[in-house]
């Protein structure tokens, strides 16, 4: 079959065969379907969809078309987390010690930062020396070591999502949710997990701006892991507002560190501990939430958690001296209080103002190859509810040089918003979607 | 404006600007818009469309990627043909000799076979020796010393569509009707021609599969052609089963000669001669259908149309030895005889399977640099309304080895209906649209 009829089937809103799209992503990978070839493909399914068999077959392509990281020697349940990304979103540097301290092994292959999302990679290279590009061999051996890992997804893990995912960013193609779930699940799978733990986020800042698209998401997620024989458990959390109090790579650094030495904001520290819960309860480690809960609250006071971070740190050759002073994290030149015009309450806080002026500060990148500074971004965010005075901080800005500040104060002025009346507030957690088919077996 | 925007605005189905879709297109030719974007912006353009205006802008850049042909040299009117092509279509090589005998100028930019269609360039290659690369110097001089010429796109005009083309072909996006006007007309009005006659074929076999989807391009094309300044006489015709008797390469320019010699099949014969008529009519060299078709009878009678033809293959390169011996064009190993298994009155041929067939056995191409095999095909294929009796041949099958012979048997076999009574004769000519706009001046 012509890669050409494939694409007119899909085009024509025909139900594409296993074979078809096998067929189609494994020529793709091979050079026999070319990338105008993929990228036609890719904005007929964004206008066509897929059924839950056509996305459970492209997600199965993508996951096979690399090899599949062999974590046999991993004696422990394997689960990881992945997010959809969001606007000071540092759960997984936080979440991963946490969970792996409870005796679960957590091979996290993350992301960089694109456009207004930071990534996990950037944040924590703002750490001395921590490398991301590891070997699958010295992956394993870390994870086997400390529990964790978090490194940066290699050439061999599902090589047709990287090329795809490169072409669907320049072509109009990205938000799809048939392609968005094939893209997540396939490079997970591909990481040899048992189980995954899906943040799905909703709002301003997220790529879903509204809880009917992250709901269509989270359960294309959750019908294709079920379909695929591997438990895949959805939450769909709020991105209205930042998720902490800090947006900027060596600042959630900071913020992650305070988060396992239990002095975190209370959002970060909630969505952190209910995900950890969920990786618990999918590896039969804790039979309820309640257990769960008690049990990671135990791992961050007891410090077994922070230990577990500063043993991985430095495994990927990072240096743990940051655990106890922050001042050898990179530090901007300029600190400038962003002051509130009135008194009363935060009313509203924008995730996409202020992650699109954390990006004119320098801390993320508008293209691929843009280069980030670590040490750039916001501390300090308030939080919507709290009180607040007249010339009082709604957060501090931390900027390279007075032009990128001057550019980034013009957005951040604009994003917060002021009332006299404490407004109510937002839940953090929208819904915990039931986990379809099996469960896990070791 | 980066390219994506572009793509996400004509996605997300709001009009482009004559500046978006001029920098989009001057953008693909100069390489900052890539083929794959190009590719996904075509598919987006499939599902929403395009407005006449936005069509004109299409062509107008279309037709501005390259350079015009100048064409002052030649002192008739010019006048070409274009067609959607169609399974068997050979019009162009009958008519474009035909038309010059009655002293209009034919400088025919034709193009290769797309899909299951095959192409006027690669049936003139069966003759030996025939160039279809010629630089535009030659080019106006074959057609001043002879009144026409066939020959491919030369990369000095419109650039944009050859390549557009070339994806489009692959990608599942050649039928969308603003897409098929821009590059039709684009390529036209950049050849310099003072006038053109479209077939816009209907059925089946055609891009057009239904009259409405025919008449829609019918109107754009006519549409745009005023809107630009040119005059353009569109007509509607049959293609819910083959043009003529032959269906490949070789195969094809026999019957194309036969029919220069008067003996051609019944269908192709008057198709070729109301084409031509209303070029005559477009060029002032008829005031009516009638008198036109006169004129183009008594030169096929006289053998001065079959005379041009000898002498433009002889111009550009080829031996005219197959004017008078079939013998010499290329002819497939294997003839295999398609038996009917009833006795009756042919009642459906379909054009599409039958299409389909002759690409599977090698006339046609799957991807733009497929070679192909100008010997293979069909010939003597029975036609709606004709007797039939058990184990009489439906066609004969030219094969080139006995694989590719058994694939497209097994579609032959479904292609033709057979049953007791005799059919009505489906009309060939559907519609000839008034001109809208002015007519043309010399």
């Amino acid at each position: 079959m012509l890669p050409q009829w494939i694409i007119e089937k899909k085009r024509d809103n025909e139900e594409l065969t296993d074979t078809e799209i096998q067929n189609f992503i494994s020529g793709f990978v091979s050079g026999s379907v070319t990338d105008y070839q993929a990228s036609a493909f890719a904005m007929a399914v964004y206008f066509n969809g897929m059924s839950p068999d056509e996305t459970a077959a492209l997600t199965e392509a993508i996951m096979w078309s690399g090899s599949i990281v062999d974590t046999s020697s991993i004696r422990k349940p394997i689960i990881d987390k992945h997010s959809t990304g969001g606007i000071g979103d540092k759960v997984s540097i936080v979440l991963a010690p946490l969970v792996a301290s409870c005796d679960i092994a957590v091979p996290m292959i993350a992301g960089r930062g694109l456009g207004i999302t930071g990534g996990t990679l950037d944040k924590l290279e703002s750490i001395a020396g921590y490398q991301t590009e590891i070997s699958e061999h010295d992956f394993l051996k870390i994870v086997n070591e400390c529990g964790c890992a978090i490194i940066g997804q290699t050439a061999e893990i599902a090589p047709a999502d990287k090329r795809l995912y490169a072409i669907r960013d320049v072509t109009g193609t990205v938000p799809s949710i048939p392609l968005i779930t094939a893209s997540i699940l396939g490079k997970k799978l591909a990481a040899g997990i048992d189980g995954l733990v899906m943040d799905v986020k909703s709002g301003r800042g997220a790529f879903m701006k509204t809880r009917a698209d992250a709901k269509k998401l989270a359960e294309s997620i959750s019908s294709v892991g079920a379909r695929l024989g591997k438990p895949v458990k959805v939450l769909i959390t709020n991105m209205d507002r930042p998720l902490g109090r800090t947006v900027g790579n060596s600042l959630e650094i900071i913020e992650s560190i305070e988060t396992l030495k239990g002095n975190g904001p209370v959002d970060l520290t909630e969505l952190t501990l209910e995900l950890a819960a969920q990786m618990l309860m999918l590896a039969k480690r804790a039979e309820s939430r309640n257990v769960a809960l008690t049990l990671l609250n135990s791992k961050l006071k007891s410090g077994e958690a922070l230990e577990v971070f500063s043993k991985m740190v430095t495994l990927q050759g990072g240096d743990p001296a940051c655990v106890d002073d922050y001042g050898v994290l990179p530090q901007a030149p300029i600190k400038h209080m962003l002051l509130s015009k009135s008194s009363g309450y935060i009313t509203d806080v924008d995730p996409e103002k202020i992650g699109r002026a954390s990006l004119l500060l320098g801390a993320g990148r508008s293209n691929a190859d843009d280069t980030i500074n670590h040490s750039v971004g916001l501390s300090e965010i308030k939080q919507i509810g709290e009180p607040i005075s007249k010339d009082e901080p709604l957060a501090i800005v931390h900027a390279a040089d007075d032009k990128s500040l001057s550019a980034a104060m013009t957005l951040l002025e604009q994003s917060f918003e002021v009332q006299t009346a404490q407004p109510e507030q937002a839940e953090l957690i929208h819904e915990v979607l039931e986990t379809k088919g099996v469960g896990i077996e070791y």
